[in-house]
């Protein structure tokens, strides 16, 4: 079998003194942190999108990669060469986990029954892949949005037809997920969404999607899938607005269909930006709202307005993400799947590996800090003295429903209640987690 | 009587050709259309606060307004000089309702029981206002988030001494808003919110906040008020994140809580902008949702990250707004309140004359225009005719469930469903619309 | 030959109460205004590239349209087919001018000699397809970004045999232009910029840049082009920053390196707001700083961070935009080029001239009620006696530099100045622009 | 004397490990980097307006503050009272420098009489508090945008008398300034913008913006001041367009006016994202103009639209940040100033000294990790290698001017050039600068 990666070995922890380039600094898969291994806690994945399909193109100009998989003119051919890149890629890193969709790993075809066909034969490559190589599937998916079929969306499409050709790609996926022993199934309504209202049926087309998601929350327990089901929010790009605009839009939607038991959000953090809010605030209103599923790992460029899904290397941004994460327990079948790409001019293959390498020494890092919150954990403490006045009797009564608005005033009254003015103490605070991260 | 507003008589209807800068050119209140004079139609308020109590200070700079109640040193005192400048002002402008916070027109002395004294003084003197120039109420509200007291929260407060004053004023508004034939009675949580994640329990804050939600609920329904109980979302400013983010956030909360009922959504244009939303997505949004309450009408302004509640002046933008409202059956105790305000160097007493006066004829237009819209209901018929298909054989059994994942999936196959691409025809739905605005 | 565009005629101008949408209901090109007609005025150009060469494609999704130009396999048979539809629509369209790329009309083949000779064919095919139409080149460009070769930039490459390339490639344009009679010949820097600061060297790039922008002027005047040469001012996207960020910038540029009265800006709206301005700011600092040149007619999405190329459709937005264009004397060398394109679900041959009739009818709009601002300049008087004072003496002596810091700062104190606030008016004057734009 | 800031001492150096929260962790102003103390390097100061003149008020909300020179209600009082405690708490932080407003030190009063001889009461005051504490005077500045008088501008007022009256002041502050030893003085045009093009003459206010700063350096020559006259480019806020938008901006500004060798920038980082920079890019555009100056040190928020001033906490944003300073050589007049202010709900009079400590400290941290970064430059390394092309034959042809345009184009094309790709490796070089951050 040709070897793409030439003159790259598996990558090693070699600690934060190596000049290795291609080695971990910071990510020891076996060092112990709360009880728990890094690889444990990290449940790193690399993506088959980014790295195997994307050509280098971008909106003003064509593909920059020369990698020899991309050179392969017959599509089932590509597929296998691919997954041959794709997995020799995967056991050299030392991520114990991937992602696909469907349209990654199989050519389309021209009609529903070649994509099957086509499908199945490659969930079989990958099948003996994973065995070959211990890989494990992080979570499945099927594309939906990029066939110019979706352009007006897929479960939300105004032409049933088009609903049921999505179907039957998730129908595909889903199968594929559980047998190759995915841990989730992954939902990103890319065109779920509108481009203008002019043309729009907002509560038809929510209908429909949730109806697609009834089904495929049906179809899990039908079939006996024991991962979880995750949408993953984007406020828009490439329609003008999606549906699942961010996590508290997504619980909404959820609670407004009755699914708020069965589904749970896949993060990224770029998207979060995009939405308007930081990384960490999605992550606690996931974790708040008990709807935390799992991460797409990345950043976006704080100067831009699109999904630039550039690796993270903000230990700084990290540090309270994975504090939130340790704070609601950790992943459980959930992960950090690399969403993120290498920039267009970097067009070594090497580049793939720095990419990465610096992705998961970022959260290694970050794991370690925050771990470090949690052992001594300041802040938690703080925020309980900060309420304890809600365990008090006043605070009890109002809680429980015990008082009425009438109730509460009449007390506030007869107590001439002057509240006292309590400093919030932010800049405290923020010095105490630069403690944690900057020795 | 002193009079404040001299020089200026009651503004009336003279047309589009007419050269009086305080003559409506479109807005011709009896004028019907659509079966109801545009009064009845619009519902327009003009507010307390932006013009009766901000002093034209801003971040940056001290008060430029030199206008005589600002000047009147006895809080009292200035609150009766206040009020009849706003009823000159109201009931020269000819806008059917006013809306105020209960601070706006009453001084909050040094204690609770000074708070109540000088309110219920006030709302003696907004009752005989009102019998005396006709005025009418849309909504009344508490100021919870001025006061130092309300920095970190007011029903979100850690301290339920905080939610227990806030609640006092709520209780007090309300009863207010009762007595003075309010249609409505808002809560806008300025400081619902957060500054920093680091001393915030998300879980906690969202409790107390429905919690007060409820209150409020329970005690209208007690008092036998008769309006509607709006939230107003904002996504930050002036905090960093304010859980009444958008109007899907708020929707999220309300089935969090149960609650979606019994309160619905006052949307303000700039907010919309600020959330990341087009102000008529917010209005499209509210409305499929069934939480369609009330509109604060203003501008943002593009370029700008902070709400800089100017008024509004497109007619193209709120014709759009005007078409979903008058799709949705138009308003019910809603109405257009201009929670705007003259820019800080328009010092003059005719300044606040020509923001009302082409705020209300631009909504004037926009009503004009969407009337004409719906008469001739282009872009409804367009959309039912995209849909179409889901009232075919196949639409309907996915939507009634009575088909699974699994089972179109098969369909799908056995059918070989290629879909055929229709075009969405934006470019030509953007013509029609422009053409009902420009004749 | 093929006919393309079936069943549609050339596009005739039938007043506002018509109910074909292929027909203009305001653009009406001998209708004469301010003394020129409508067609000398707004001097309206077609695109190749988005029309020609765009196959519906985004970051997210395959091309989704069908047209029979794009279906040619063969390189240049391809070129000559799609100028025979280009061609087709643009006289069918009745805009007077085209604009293209060299890399829009002809394959780049596989070396520049073969670039050379391609483009060398097709620009006789232009020349030809020019006389029997009778269309009219606005402008011509090289597109130095698309290329792979460009990723790392044109101009400003870190190799300066990727200078040369790109040098190449707009010697053989600025040729084309002249010979094709073009107005004006366009720099677009897409790739003119950089991804990280931590491999750029900025003052290096900056003065690749500045040499290239001289060897153009040296060449203009060497084979004697009377056109302008333009900057396309953008200021991210591709890139994370480009030089040429918006129209001070650009005037920076040229000044630093004395190209200030060699070079004028091509302003884009779309532009102008992705660089946190308005389009009218953009136009009014341009023509201020007396290198306004040339718009790029579109709209973006104030929601959106990227460039949405959106057809222009606000009357509201232009006519501003028109009165400074107006103003400043009107279009020399310049026009309005649609860079704007139909939405990728536009799939029909018809949204091409929906889009574009659109567009004209707003600008013809726009242009109408401008010229009305213009005959009765409110505005202008309004800005006159604003300044007066500096007609006086005080003003006049320090304009002319007649008094120093010291000299000012003892007249303020002998004359105890207490200068006096007057109202800016802004929303009297918005009144009266609504005025002229809202009959 | 009064104490103000009661148990609480000079701020000490204690290294990483102390849990003193009123202690430097890295701040340890005698320690050598690269040739030089860490005071040196870093040159802080605190300023005076948001610690001694701003109360806690924002647009929403009153004042939170209860410091006690805040209750002083004689204005001249005051003033004393608040260098009493200004000095106090500039002595105890440690930090060499401050920075003023004229408006700071001493009341307007109510005339231009009354305003100067406050004024220079006060700044005998400071003259005496310097002597006493041995703090130093980093730049001085007159406040011409608070004042009512300064709604539409300063120097770019439409009424020559405000001109006149900002002169007066600067003139007043320049000379204050200068006797205090300052090493700089700073313009910062707060309303030196537009708030609506429909009243502004942008050629007009430029011209005299321009008249001032010449004014300004002209008075700078004749008093001899030795120090550096500054411009502190914003984008808006509070005006909607500010014409110092960012450091291109300026840059062109000073060009056009023939200034640009007596005036360079101050960078603040909240203005540089406010701009849509990276603080980075703006620094880096600084240095590469010839025109970097001084830096005011904060950080805003990347979700909000306006200045949050919140101190800066990021190591990785400020240490490459700090690396272009010094590879530009370091400061000379300048240095960081902490234009920064402690979140309004952070009412202890500790906050002040937490928000400085944890700003120094990461300015500390950041100044160690860019010196690694400097002595082992790995990336102009990069960066000479990646141009290195431009040392060769072509290069310098194309640089000097030798070659024209035809001719290099002959040249590529007898060459039949084909460059290679090479890798930007933008992601090996973050992970680079991550190691030097993270150990």
């Amino acid at each position: 079998m040709t070897e793409f990666f030439k003159n790259i070995n598996k990558v090693k922890f070699e600690g934060s003194n190596t000049t290795n380039p291609l080695a971990f600094r910071h990510y020891d898969e076996d060092r112990m942190i709360l009880g728990k291994s890094m690889k444990e806690h990290l449940r790193f994945a690399a993506c088959y999108w980014h790295n195997f399909r994307w050509g280098g193109a971008d909106v003003f100009g064509d593909g920059t990669f020369d990698h020899e998989w991309l050179k392969v003119a017959d599509p089932m051919e590509q597929a296998r060469v691919k997954a041959d890149a794709a997995f020799e890629f995967f056991a050299k890193l030392g991520a114990p986990y991937y992602c696909f969709h469907d349209t990654d790993v199989a050519p389309e075809g021209h009609s529903l029954k070649e994509y099957t066909n086509n499908f199945q034969t490659m969930v079989d490559v990958l099948e003996q892949k994973q065995a070959e190589t211990g890989m494990k599937l992080l979570w499945g998916t099927a594309n939906a949005f990029s066939n110019p079929r979706y352009m007006a969306g897929a479960g939300t499409n105004p032409d049933p037809k088009v609903f049921a050709y999505a179907a039957t790609q998730i129908f595909n996926a889903m199968g594929a997920t559980k047998r190759l022993g995915g841990e989730n199934y992954v939902l990103w309504g890319g065109r779920e969404g509108y481009e203008t209202l002019l043309n729009t049926d907002l509560r038809q087309e929510r209908d429909q999607l949730a109806r697609l998601m009834h089904m495929v929350v049906e179809h899990k327990h039908k079939i006996g899938f024991k991962g979880s089901i995750l949408i993953e929010p984007k406020p828009q790009e490439p329609t003008k607005h999606q549906y699942d605009y961010d996590t508290a839009t997504v619980y909404g939607f959820l609670k407004q269909y009755g699914l708020e038991n069965e589904i749970k959000v896949n993060i990224e953090a770029n998207h979060a930006t995009l939405a308007g809010h930081s990384f960490h605030h999605e992550v606690a209103t996931a974790t708040s709202l008990g709807i935390f599923g799992s991460i797409d790992a990345n950043r976006g460029d704080a100067q831009l307005g699109w999904d630039t899904d550039q690796f993270p290397n903000s230990v700084e941004e990290n540090t309270l993400v994975m504090y939130e994460i340790l704070k609601a327990g950790g992943f459980t079948t959930g992960g950090f799947n690399f969403d993120a790409r290498v920039r267009r001019p970097s067009t070594d293959l090497e580049d793939f590996f720095y990419g990465h390498i610096g992705g998961m020494d970022t959260m290694a890092l970050a794991l370690e800090r925050a771990a470090a919150m949690i052992e001594n954990d300041v802040l938690s403490k703080h925020i309980a003295q900060r309420y304890a006045g809600w365990n008090d009797d006043l605070g009890k009564r109002i809680l429980s429903g015990d008082i009425s608005l009438e109730g509460v005033a009449k007390f506030a009254l007869e107590n001439n209640l002057q509240p006292e003015k309590v400093s919030g103490r932010q800049e405290y605070l923020e010095n105490i987690v630069n403690g944690f991260i900057y020795k």
